[in-house]
């Protein structure tokens, strides 16, 4: 990389090409985001034609903006054509209106209407994450009929290793793998060999769904079809590698207590940044001032003892990692389908009882330590366990019924993640602490 | 799926095979597993040859050992020879000693030198997720020569769509893809056409870096060599697919403060799931005393103004919830390759700021609801907006730096997730909570 760099030093430019030449294409874009506005534009033109293409498809959104903005008409025609059409749509949704305009003006009428079809998919949908470029073929078509089309239209294709077999009206047939082809002999016909029970996906199905898919059946590509079981494109496995990514990071980011955000951190200005935060801030605030209205109502027990309020941290903190550790398990296994709103019951008897195995070890330590601290206060140590003990319980009960309770009201479960649980598991435990409190020390 | 089930009541075991050989294999685990496990045993049986080691590796573990234990020696055998090499390997990584030993007894000499083999790989390396079987190309084989070898030898190979050229030392030294060879006449030499940058990993490298890798590349499959660069097997995409969710899985439980666990939530026992739990609980809730000992030396002040306390859950609860974002925000971003450790003051500079206007609102918003539930204290008031606001300054401070200081101390920035933070952004709030009350307020 370094050696690069010291060739666009020293205008060493042939030296230069023929190094980027065989390069790898994400390798390239990773080094033009090292130069600056302007050697990035020279560099990108220094490019071969063949990898201009690729190595454009994988820089930042702002990068490809500014080498549009810099470059001609005929040069934004050519990087378009030589786009696969997911990558396209992907770039032009990120990329200014003005800018698009004079993208799609550029491109020629067949690829403006299809990238024009693409934009149209509802975000997140099977259609925006396909691409239009497959391989057809028909069934009365042989094995080395077959592969002369292959020879003659794949080059531009962005997976040629899945053929899929359409009638006269586009509808899908089957499927052949070049596997298929290649273990078949030539005159064999493609009706015989293809496999007729194809998995596929419809054009407005959730990304989620198309991931789904992939990870059961082990997929390397999955056709999608419209309503009317017309094949418009397919989805492959690098894509939906992509958007399995995309997807853990927003689970992550709801179950932190924050919106999704779609760029990546250092791009989010703060502003963006502030409003995905300050939502959930706001709802979780207001919570906790329940919480604190109901320290107010006990004020007398602790005016009486103050020294109940030192143990209310540790109460209320263990409870809410407690109830937060069960709710992010279950969240997470239902994302993963390892479990279903109908195993509610196995779930809630297996939490109790993990609940009473941690709630008594948690217990058992801060008896022995209260004893030690506090010799002669046995009933105040009895009180701090038992309310440890309830609130562990309780923690956990409510961190693995939420979220199925959300699933089943088909709200996303991933809000009764840890800070709303926390929050929840506060008040109860308090109420709880405070009861006990009331009751055994007669305050 | 109801259906079948009615086949497999009513005996109709003919007319369920023929359904069961028109479907896919993941589908067909799917069912076996709504089955006692007698008839398990039963349709497995039933299964075409070419399906029963395919729908075996679908299975989940306890299955498969149910079916190894009901089944012939020589039944055993077919399955583990039909099997690839790194689903064998999952399989055994599961079973029980005395069940690997009857496995490894009826493999044939090569298969079992190659368990044995991958089975020494680290558990999570590169090595332990490899298949060994791929398509071996020489250089100085045109494209008609290798076509005809991979018809001759490519059935039983897991990927066909990429193949690795090596020297006589099975050293690598180039790749080619079939789509390549279809791309080029037949009389082509391997060595012309072949790539010889090839991106590939070393068998003890972490499984993680090779998701990396993928990710960056937009890979189908990556070569894994050993340390004197010897072509050992191939990692496909299907299984970094496996991979990618396992480690999304891993960071979201680490992020909540629970060791990972490798099996389904339904299948791992109660104790087993206490013990991951325990772990972090102890820590925090010994963490969290010292939160309760801070109250305890600030009995004074809540003792003259009992309406301190009531503001507590909110300051902590806020200040938890605004770290959490900032940590976890930074730790996926890390994983993710978003950010890097040297972006530091970027990052520290960027969370102020947010934690600034996130302040501002939620500060306002106090203020408000303050003024009007308790109209003369506009003293109270003060302390409690802007301990809030410095609470938040600081909890999104220590929340983003903290992850990058673990990373740069070479631990794992997951365990400075949401839980740690809270505790220790919890203990700051209330210093900084009673120092201004305290000094404001003259108590």
């Amino acid at each position: 990389m370094e050696e690069l760099l010291q060739y666009v030093e020293e205008r060493k430019f042939r030296l230069l090409r023929s190094r980027l030449a065989e390069m790898n294409e994400a390798d390239i874009a990773e080094f033009m985001e090292e130069l600056d506005d302007n050697k990035k534009v020279l560099i990108f033109r220094m490019l071969p034609k063949d990898q201009a293409a690729d190595a454009f498809a994988f820089l930042e959104p702002d990068i490809q903006q500014h080498i549009i903005n810099s470059i001609t008409d005929a040069e934004v025609s050519k990087i378009i054509e030589d786009l696969f059409v997911d990558d396209a749509v992907d770039m032009l949704e990120e990329l200014p209106a003005t800018v698009v305009k004079r993208v799609m003006r550029t491109a020629g009428t067949e690829t403006r209407q299809l990238i024009n079809q693409f934009l149209q998919y509802p975000e997140n949908s099977a259609g925006s994450i396909m691409t239009a470029e497959y391989i057809g073929l028909k069934k009365y078509m042989n094995v080395e009929q077959a592969f002369a089309y292959i020879r003659a239209h794949g080059v531009d294709k962005e997976t040629i290793y899945t053929c899929f077999v359409t009638d006269g009206q586009r509808r899908l047939e089957g499927v052949v793998t070049i596997k298929d082809l290649l273990m078949n002999p030539y005159e064999m016909k493609i009706q015989d060999i293809m496999d007729e029970n194809v998995i596929k996906a419809v054009t407005t199905e959730d990304q989620e769904e198309v991931v789904d898919l992939f990870n059961k059946y082990d997929l390397m590509c999955l056709p999608v079809v419209d309503h009317e079981e017309r094949l418009v494109g397919i989805v492959t496995v690098d894509d939906v590698v992509d958007v399995m990514e995309e997807e853990a990071t927003e689970d992550i980011e709801k179950m932190a207590a924050m919106l999704p955000s779609d760029k990546p951190y250092l791009k989010t200005g703060i502003f963006e940044l502030a409003k995905n935060r300050i939502v959930w801030l706001t709802v979780l605030m207001i919570s906790s001032m329940i919480t604190g209205s109901i320290l107010t109502y006990y004020e007398a027990a602790f005016a009486a003892l103050p020294l109940l309020v030192s143990f209310v941290p540790m109460l209320t903190g263990t409870g809410g990692n407690a109830g937060s550790q069960s709710s992010t398990t279950i969240i997470r296994a239902m994302t993963i389908g390892d479990v279903e709103p109908r195993d509610i019951l196995r779930i809630v008897w297996k939490e109790i009882r993990v609940a009473v195995v941690v709630g008594v070890i948690l217990a058992g330590l801060n008896f022995i330590r209260l004893m030690l601290q506090y010799p002669g206060e046995t009933l105040v140590c009895v009180t701090v366990v038992v309310s440890l003990m309830l609130t562990i319980i309780l923690a956990k009960t409510i961190g693995c019924t939420l979220p199925i309770l959300a699933q089943l009201l088909h709200l996303d479960p991933a809000i009764m993640a840890a800070p709303l649980i926390s929050t929840i598991v506060d008040a109860c435990s308090l109420i709880v602490y405070f009861q006990i409190a009331c009751h055994l020390l007669a305050i």
